[in-house]
């Protein structure tokens, strides 16, 4: 689950790390219903207008901390990029390997678990996730139905994420990068790709 | 999801169907980690000791909640019994009617949430919709791998629960169950019993 990398800007990088650490922390306690900017500011020790100054809303504090360590552009270039017929396999390889790193696997964790139980979080991350990955990969991969191309992918992605990594089912859970690939760039590739229409 | 319908005994009903039906609430409410016998009692006005005496624990009683309205054992023989080259369309078309259904529906939303947010709770119910349902099905409908020819599945499965019943993203939401059962059944029918080892 890629999230939008804005820049950093320079300077101030100190109090503004106290800030997202801290935020980190509240949302990760909390979720993103029950944390506050005072909460957050209380924790990272300075004062509430200083976190508005910095990040604006709690909404752009929330979308500042689920940065992913790379670009999600960069990420849907990669899934986009080459042979149309092999993006299923890419996509599929580009997420197996986020979430094999601690902090990826950590980030969508979080995510999973904060969207299935508020729904204002829910909403904010849907339509995130959407806009900055899933439709600009179906758009650039699919030549007709691109909306239900979308959501096709987008559900055997969450799904394989909650029983690899949330419900640890195995043998999926502790399954060879290859092995998932194997099983899953075809289903992934066909809903982008291939015959959606006969059952 | 279907959950075990254990023989409803008879008699004193009204106090049984009391307690049900707080423990259903205190559970939607508090979830499984937070809810209590003492205050399911409370809510039921009636001795936490009578709670013990029908249901036994609370994950017994946790168990009863979440009966669904149908028998799993013919849930599992809808999508086993007939050819074992369209099992996949017909899990899809027992699943899309379960959640057609305002209380499968519920029931499927409220385990989701549940789960993915206690450790205790996913394990259990990890554990029964395994050995209840999915694995009976892949062990009579595939011939190799049955392990894995479960998981996979199960991770389709329940991404499409998430994607049109949890967050809700169209078209996939209000998509026709024709729609849905011919872009995933052919996933489902692959992970039983087609191609996994090349990708």
């Amino acid at each position: 689950m890629a999230m939008a990398r804005t820049g950093r800007r320079p300077g101030k990088g100190d109090t503004r790390g106290q800030v997202l650490t801290a935020a980190r922390a509240e949302f990760a306690a909390r979720g993103y219903r029950g944390a506050t900017v005072r909460g957050i500011a209380a924790k990272a020790e300075v004062d509430p207008a200083l976190v508005h100054h910095y990040f604006g809303t709690k909404r752009d504090l929330f979308v500042e901390t689920i940065q992913l360590p790379f670009d999600p552009d960069k990420v849907a270039a990669a899934a986009v990029d080459g042979d149309p017929a092999a993006a299923g396999e890419r996509i599929v390889r580009v997420l197996l390997g986020v979430w094999a790193t601690d902090e990826g696997r950590a980030l969508m964790q979080s995510l999973l678990r904060s969207a299935v139980t508020d729904d204002e979080l829910l909403a904010l991350l849907r339509e995130f996730m959407f806009e900055t990955v899933v439709l600009p990969i179906a758009t650039a991969v699919a030549t007709d139905n691109v909306p239900l191309r979308a959501n096709l992918p987008a559900s055997q992605v969450i799904g394989l994420a909650f029983i690899r990594h949330v419900a640890e089912v195995e043998p999926l859970a502790s399954a060879e990068i290859e092995t998932v690939v194997s099983a899953v760039a075809p289903t992934l590739q066909r809903y982008l790709t291939g015959e959606l229409g006969s059952s």
